[in-house]
Protein backbone atom coordinates (compact mmCIF):
# COMPACT_ATOMS: atom_id res chain seq x y z
CA UNK A 1 0.00 0.00 0.00
CA UNK A 2 2.60 2.64 0.83
CA UNK A 3 4.71 1.74 -2.52
CA UNK A 4 1.43 2.12 -4.48
CA UNK A 5 0.99 5.70 -2.77
CA UNK A 6 4.59 6.10 -3.11
CA UNK A 7 4.46 5.21 -6.77
CA UNK A 8 1.52 8.10 -7.52
CA UNK A 9 3.25 10.14 -5.40
CA UNK A 10 6.56 10.29 -7.28
CA UNK A 11 5.18 9.53 -10.79
CA UNK A 12 3.58 13.55 -10.05
CA UNK A 13 5.83 14.86 -8.04
CA UNK A 14 9.06 13.62 -8.57
CA UNK A 15 11.32 12.60 -5.72
CA UNK A 16 12.56 16.12 -4.07
CA UNK A 17 8.93 17.52 -3.94
CA UNK A 18 7.38 14.65 -2.66
CA UNK A 19 6.94 14.40 1.88
CA UNK A 20 6.59 11.54 3.05
CA UNK A 21 3.87 12.22 5.27
CA UNK A 22 1.29 13.76 2.64
CA UNK A 23 2.44 9.73 1.73
CA UNK A 24 1.41 8.10 4.85
CA UNK A 25 -1.89 10.96 5.01
CA UNK A 26 -3.26 9.35 1.74
CA UNK A 27 -3.18 5.42 3.44
CA UNK A 28 -3.36 6.50 6.76
CA UNK A 29 -0.44 4.88 8.11
CA UNK A 30 1.02 6.17 11.61
CA UNK A 31 5.07 7.18 11.11
CA UNK A 32 6.24 4.43 13.14
CA UNK A 33 4.67 1.81 10.97
CA UNK A 34 6.49 3.05 8.03
CA UNK A 35 9.97 3.31 9.46
CA UNK A 36 9.47 -0.22 10.36
CA UNK A 37 9.00 -1.46 6.20
CA UNK A 38 11.33 1.83 5.31
CA UNK A 39 14.89 3.19 6.90
CA UNK A 40 14.56 6.26 5.16
CA UNK A 41 12.70 8.01 2.25
CA UNK A 42 15.88 7.40 0.08
CA UNK A 43 15.02 3.81 0.56
CA UNK A 44 11.62 4.46 -0.01
CA UNK A 45 12.14 5.96 -2.80
CA UNK A 46 14.61 2.85 -4.42
CA UNK A 47 11.67 0.20 -3.10
CA UNK A 48 9.41 2.63 -5.22
CA UNK A 49 11.44 2.72 -7.66
CA UNK A 50 11.75 -1.49 -8.17
CA UNK A 51 8.62 -1.89 -7.97
CA UNK A 52 7.78 0.61 -10.68
CA UNK A 53 10.42 -0.81 -13.05
CA UNK A 54 9.26 -4.13 -12.94
CA UNK A 55 6.06 -2.95 -13.65
CA UNK A 56 6.69 -1.35 -16.84
CA UNK A 57 9.36 -3.93 -17.81
CA UNK A 58 6.55 -6.37 -17.45
CA UNK A 59 4.02 -3.78 -19.59
CA UNK A 60 6.88 -3.67 -22.49
CA UNK A 61 7.17 -7.43 -22.58
CA UNK A 62 3.51 -7.95 -22.63
CA UNK A 63 3.57 -5.67 -25.85
CA UNK A 64 6.84 -6.68 -27.37
CA UNK A 65 6.67 -9.53 -27.20
CA UNK A 66 3.24 -10.20 -28.89
CA UNK A 67 4.33 -12.65 -31.68
CA UNK A 68 0.54 -12.40 -32.95
CA UNK A 69 0.98 -8.69 -34.09
CA UNK A 70 4.15 -7.47 -36.40
CA UNK A 71 6.76 -5.94 -35.12
CA UNK A 72 6.21 -2.41 -35.47
CA UNK A 73 2.41 -2.81 -34.68
CA UNK A 74 3.53 -4.08 -30.85
CA UNK A 75 5.59 -0.69 -30.75
CA UNK A 76 1.99 1.13 -31.38
CA UNK A 77 0.15 -1.13 -29.15
CA UNK A 78 2.45 0.06 -26.38
CA UNK A 79 2.35 3.65 -26.82
CA UNK A 80 -1.73 3.21 -27.27
CA UNK A 81 -1.81 1.69 -23.34
CA UNK A 82 0.70 4.28 -22.05
CA UNK A 83 -1.29 6.67 -23.37
CA UNK A 84 -4.75 5.48 -21.96
CA UNK A 85 -2.77 4.97 -18.49
CA UNK A 86 -1.86 8.51 -18.95
CA UNK A 87 -5.36 9.60 -19.78
CA UNK A 88 -6.83 7.94 -16.68
CA UNK A 89 -5.10 10.05 -14.44
CA UNK A 90 -6.14 12.82 -16.17
CA UNK A 91 -2.22 13.33 -17.48
CA UNK A 92 -1.03 14.45 -13.86
CA UNK A 93 1.31 11.44 -13.71
CA UNK A 94 4.18 11.16 -15.51
CA UNK A 95 6.81 8.18 -16.06
CA UNK A 96 8.90 7.89 -12.46
CA UNK A 97 12.18 7.36 -14.84
CA UNK A 98 11.64 10.80 -16.48
CA UNK A 99 10.48 12.99 -13.62
CA UNK A 100 13.85 11.44 -11.42
CA UNK A 101 16.13 11.75 -14.68
CA UNK A 102 14.77 15.50 -14.72
CA UNK A 103 15.82 15.55 -11.06
CA UNK A 104 19.32 13.80 -11.52
CA UNK A 105 21.92 16.24 -9.74
CA UNK A 106 20.09 16.50 -6.59
CA UNK A 107 18.98 12.54 -5.94
CA UNK A 108 20.91 10.56 -3.80
CA UNK A 109 23.74 8.71 -4.82
CA UNK A 110 23.22 5.10 -6.68
CA UNK A 111 19.71 6.75 -8.07
CA UNK A 112 21.35 8.16 -11.34
CA UNK A 113 22.42 4.61 -12.05
CA UNK A 114 19.58 2.94 -11.18
CA UNK A 115 17.88 5.34 -14.07
CA UNK A 116 20.56 4.44 -16.04
CA UNK A 117 19.87 0.68 -15.93
CA UNK A 118 15.89 1.09 -16.26
CA UNK A 119 16.46 3.13 -19.24
CA UNK A 120 19.02 0.46 -20.99
CA UNK A 121 16.82 -2.51 -20.44
CA UNK A 122 13.88 -0.60 -22.75
CA UNK A 123 15.99 0.44 -24.93
CA UNK A 124 17.30 -3.56 -25.10
CA UNK A 125 13.76 -4.75 -25.24
CA UNK A 126 12.96 -2.09 -28.14
CA UNK A 127 15.93 -2.75 -29.99
CA UNK A 128 15.10 -6.11 -30.34
CA UNK A 129 11.05 -5.57 -31.30
CA UNK A 130 13.51 -3.29 -33.80
CA UNK A 131 15.14 -5.98 -35.04
CA UNK A 132 12.33 -8.62 -35.63
CA UNK A 133 11.07 -5.49 -37.42
CA UNK A 134 14.27 -5.62 -39.87
CA UNK A 135 13.98 -9.37 -40.14
CA UNK A 136 10.50 -9.47 -41.37
CA UNK A 137 11.36 -6.61 -44.00
CA UNK A 138 9.64 -3.74 -42.23
CA UNK A 139 12.91 -1.82 -41.31
CA UNK A 140 15.84 -1.62 -44.26
CA UNK A 141 18.79 -3.89 -43.71
CA UNK A 142 21.05 -1.03 -42.87
CA UNK A 143 18.44 0.04 -39.66
CA UNK A 144 20.55 0.92 -36.65
CA UNK A 145 18.01 -0.92 -33.93
CA UNK A 146 19.85 0.09 -31.30
CA UNK A 147 20.77 4.12 -31.78
CA UNK A 148 16.48 4.11 -32.99
CA UNK A 149 15.83 2.14 -30.22
CA UNK A 150 17.47 4.95 -27.68
CA UNK A 151 16.14 7.56 -30.25
CA UNK A 152 12.93 6.29 -29.00
CA UNK A 153 13.13 6.59 -25.67
CA UNK A 154 14.87 9.45 -25.75
CA UNK A 155 12.01 11.19 -27.52
CA UNK A 156 9.29 9.20 -24.85
CA UNK A 157 10.21 11.37 -22.09
CA UNK A 158 10.41 14.23 -23.77
CA UNK A 159 6.39 13.41 -25.33
CA UNK A 160 5.55 12.38 -21.40
CA UNK A 161 6.42 15.30 -20.09
CA UNK A 162 4.81 17.53 -23.00
CA UNK A 163 1.57 15.21 -23.13
CA UNK A 164 1.60 16.35 -18.70
CA UNK A 165 2.15 20.07 -19.33
CA UNK A 166 -0.96 20.17 -22.07
CA UNK A 167 -2.78 17.92 -19.79
CA UNK A 168 -3.55 15.96 -23.65
CA UNK A 169 -2.31 12.78 -25.45
CA UNK A 170 -1.54 14.82 -28.35
CA UNK A 171 2.47 15.50 -28.09
CA UNK A 172 2.46 11.30 -27.55
CA UNK A 173 0.65 11.04 -30.96
CA UNK A 174 3.16 13.52 -32.65
CA UNK A 175 5.50 12.07 -31.30
CA UNK A 176 4.82 8.26 -32.03
CA UNK A 177 3.58 9.47 -35.90
CA UNK A 178 7.55 11.30 -36.57
CA UNK A 179 9.09 8.68 -35.22
CA UNK A 180 7.03 5.22 -37.47
CA UNK A 181 7.22 7.61 -40.40
CA UNK A 182 11.03 8.42 -39.70
CA UNK A 183 11.86 4.43 -39.45
CA UNK A 184 14.13 3.82 -42.20
CA UNK A 185 12.35 0.97 -44.68
CA UNK B 1 22.73 39.13 -11.13
CA UNK B 2 19.70 37.76 -8.92
CA UNK B 3 18.42 36.40 -12.22
CA UNK B 4 21.59 35.28 -13.45
CA UNK B 5 21.88 33.40 -10.16
CA UNK B 6 18.36 32.60 -10.31
CA UNK B 7 18.09 30.85 -13.71
CA UNK B 8 21.41 29.23 -12.60
CA UNK B 9 20.02 27.01 -9.84
CA UNK B 10 16.51 26.52 -11.59
CA UNK B 11 18.27 25.03 -14.66
CA UNK B 12 19.82 22.79 -12.11
CA UNK B 13 17.02 21.84 -9.36
CA UNK B 14 14.22 23.04 -11.33
CA UNK B 15 11.35 25.89 -9.57
CA UNK B 16 10.19 23.60 -6.20
CA UNK B 17 13.63 22.40 -4.84
CA UNK B 18 15.32 25.52 -5.40
CA UNK B 19 15.08 28.00 -2.26
CA UNK B 20 15.78 31.56 -2.37
CA UNK B 21 18.34 31.23 0.75
CA UNK B 22 20.74 29.82 -1.20
CA UNK B 23 20.49 31.96 -4.03
CA UNK B 24 21.25 34.88 -2.61
CA UNK B 25 23.99 33.48 -0.72
CA UNK B 26 25.60 32.69 -3.58
CA UNK B 27 25.56 36.04 -4.64
CA UNK B 28 26.11 37.85 -1.69
CA UNK B 29 22.42 39.67 -1.88
CA UNK B 30 20.58 40.31 1.94
CA UNK B 31 17.32 39.33 1.73
CA UNK B 32 15.78 42.45 2.11
CA UNK B 33 17.05 43.57 -1.40
CA UNK B 34 15.45 40.54 -2.84
CA UNK B 35 12.36 41.47 -1.49
CA UNK B 36 13.05 44.98 -2.85
CA UNK B 37 12.84 43.69 -6.71
CA UNK B 38 10.53 40.87 -6.44
CA UNK B 39 7.53 40.16 -4.23
CA UNK B 40 7.69 36.79 -4.23
CA UNK B 41 9.59 33.30 -5.35
CA UNK B 42 7.05 33.34 -7.61
CA UNK B 43 7.42 36.72 -9.02
CA UNK B 44 11.40 36.10 -9.37
CA UNK B 45 10.60 32.43 -11.25
CA UNK B 46 8.14 34.56 -13.72
CA UNK B 47 11.33 37.08 -14.02
CA UNK B 48 13.54 34.18 -14.47
CA UNK B 49 11.57 32.90 -17.54
CA UNK B 50 11.29 35.92 -19.30
CA UNK B 51 14.87 36.18 -18.92
CA UNK B 52 15.88 32.57 -20.69
CA UNK B 53 13.10 33.07 -22.59
CA UNK B 54 14.54 36.16 -24.26
CA UNK B 55 17.87 34.46 -23.96
CA UNK B 56 17.09 31.46 -26.21
CA UNK B 57 14.84 32.97 -28.43
CA UNK B 58 17.91 35.10 -29.36
CA UNK B 59 19.92 31.93 -29.21
CA UNK B 60 17.63 30.16 -31.74
CA UNK B 61 16.91 33.73 -34.30
CA UNK B 62 20.94 33.62 -34.28
CA UNK B 63 20.84 30.34 -36.07
CA UNK B 64 17.87 29.44 -37.91
CA UNK B 65 17.56 32.88 -39.30
CA UNK B 66 21.42 32.89 -40.51
CA UNK B 67 20.75 33.09 -44.01
CA UNK B 68 24.40 32.07 -45.17
CA UNK B 69 24.14 28.32 -44.35
CA UNK B 70 21.53 26.36 -45.67
CA UNK B 71 17.97 25.25 -43.60
CA UNK B 72 18.76 22.05 -41.76
CA UNK B 73 22.35 23.27 -41.58
CA UNK B 74 21.07 26.02 -39.27
CA UNK B 75 19.21 23.43 -36.87
CA UNK B 76 22.55 21.29 -36.54
CA UNK B 77 24.48 24.87 -35.68
CA UNK B 78 22.16 25.36 -33.10
CA UNK B 79 22.41 21.73 -31.36
CA UNK B 80 25.76 22.06 -31.81
CA UNK B 81 25.95 25.26 -29.39
CA UNK B 82 23.09 24.37 -27.28
CA UNK B 83 25.86 21.02 -26.34
CA UNK B 84 28.43 23.09 -26.02
CA UNK B 85 26.43 24.96 -23.51
CA UNK B 86 26.02 22.18 -22.00
CA UNK B 87 29.30 20.68 -21.56
CA UNK B 88 31.13 24.19 -19.97
CA UNK B 89 28.06 23.45 -17.18
CA UNK B 90 29.12 19.72 -16.97
CA UNK B 91 25.73 18.64 -18.31
CA UNK B 92 24.46 20.05 -14.69
CA UNK B 93 21.97 22.43 -16.00
CA UNK B 94 19.01 21.47 -18.20
CA UNK B 95 16.78 23.62 -20.27
CA UNK B 96 14.26 25.74 -18.07
CA UNK B 97 11.48 24.79 -19.77
CA UNK B 98 12.13 21.25 -19.17
CA UNK B 99 12.87 20.99 -15.63
CA UNK B 100 9.68 23.47 -14.91
CA UNK B 101 7.56 21.31 -17.46
CA UNK B 102 8.43 18.45 -15.37
CA UNK B 103 6.97 20.28 -12.73
CA UNK B 104 4.14 21.17 -13.95
CA UNK B 105 1.65 19.84 -11.75
CA UNK B 106 2.66 21.63 -8.36
CA UNK B 107 3.70 25.11 -10.07
CA UNK B 108 2.31 28.30 -9.67
CA UNK B 109 -0.67 29.67 -11.83
CA UNK B 110 0.22 30.70 -14.94
CA UNK B 111 3.21 28.76 -15.02
CA UNK B 112 2.34 26.37 -17.50
CA UNK B 113 0.97 28.95 -20.04
CA UNK B 114 4.05 30.67 -20.03
CA UNK B 115 6.17 27.36 -20.46
CA UNK B 116 3.27 25.99 -23.37
CA UNK B 117 3.34 29.60 -24.69
CA UNK B 118 7.54 29.44 -25.14
CA UNK B 119 7.46 25.95 -26.93
CA UNK B 120 5.08 27.23 -29.33
CA UNK B 121 7.31 29.89 -29.82
CA UNK B 122 10.48 27.87 -30.59
CA UNK B 123 8.64 25.58 -32.59
CA UNK B 124 7.43 28.11 -34.89
CA UNK B 125 10.75 29.39 -35.32
CA UNK B 126 11.60 25.75 -36.73
CA UNK B 127 8.39 25.19 -38.06
CA UNK B 128 9.96 28.31 -40.46
CA UNK B 129 13.78 26.76 -40.86
CA UNK B 130 12.03 24.00 -41.71
CA UNK B 131 9.79 25.40 -44.22
CA UNK B 132 12.73 26.78 -46.06
CA UNK B 133 14.41 23.56 -46.08
CA UNK B 134 11.31 22.59 -48.53
CA UNK B 135 11.38 25.18 -50.35
CA UNK B 136 15.19 25.01 -51.27
CA UNK B 137 14.14 20.95 -51.80
CA UNK B 138 16.34 19.63 -48.70
CA UNK B 139 12.79 18.02 -47.42
CA UNK B 140 9.55 16.54 -49.45
CA UNK B 141 7.31 18.66 -50.64
CA UNK B 142 4.75 16.82 -48.54
CA UNK B 143 6.68 17.44 -44.92
CA UNK B 144 4.74 18.58 -42.55
CA UNK B 145 6.82 21.46 -41.35
CA UNK B 146 4.81 21.88 -37.87
CA UNK B 147 4.24 18.85 -36.90
CA UNK B 148 8.29 17.78 -37.32
CA UNK B 149 9.01 21.02 -35.56
CA UNK B 150 6.75 19.98 -32.84
CA UNK B 151 7.97 16.42 -32.46
CA UNK B 152 11.77 17.76 -32.81
CA UNK B 153 11.14 20.05 -29.08
CA UNK B 154 9.50 17.11 -27.82
CA UNK B 155 12.30 14.82 -28.49
CA UNK B 156 14.92 17.81 -27.79
CA UNK B 157 13.93 17.98 -23.71
CA UNK B 158 14.04 14.42 -23.62
CA UNK B 159 17.42 14.84 -24.96
CA UNK B 160 18.23 17.35 -22.64
CA UNK B 161 17.09 14.84 -19.81
CA UNK B 162 19.68 12.27 -20.92
CA UNK B 163 22.66 14.48 -21.32
CA UNK B 164 21.98 15.14 -17.69
CA UNK B 165 21.57 12.09 -16.70
CA UNK B 166 24.27 10.59 -18.04
CA UNK B 167 26.50 13.74 -17.47
CA UNK B 168 27.36 13.30 -21.49
CA UNK B 169 26.47 14.82 -25.02
CA UNK B 170 25.75 11.43 -26.19
CA UNK B 171 21.84 11.49 -26.07
CA UNK B 172 21.93 14.80 -27.68
CA UNK B 173 23.69 13.35 -30.67
CA UNK B 174 21.27 10.46 -30.82
CA UNK B 175 18.42 12.61 -30.94
CA UNK B 176 19.77 14.53 -33.85
CA UNK B 177 21.00 11.74 -36.34
CA UNK B 178 17.70 10.12 -36.02
CA UNK B 179 15.68 13.38 -36.34
CA UNK B 180 17.22 14.37 -39.51
CA UNK B 181 17.83 11.09 -40.58
CA UNK B 182 14.20 10.52 -40.28
CA UNK B 183 12.74 13.77 -41.90
CA UNK B 184 11.14 13.57 -45.51
CA UNK B 185 13.64 14.16 -48.22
Amino acid sequence: MLIRSGTEVLTEQGFTASGIDGILKRVGVPKGSFYYYFASKEAFGRAIMEHYGAYFANKLDRHLLDTQQPPLRRIEAFVADAKAGMARHDFRRGCLVGNLGQEAVGLPDGYRQWLQETLDDWQKKLARCLEEARAAGELAQAADCDRLAEAFWIGWEGAVMRARLERSARPLDVFITTFLEGLPR
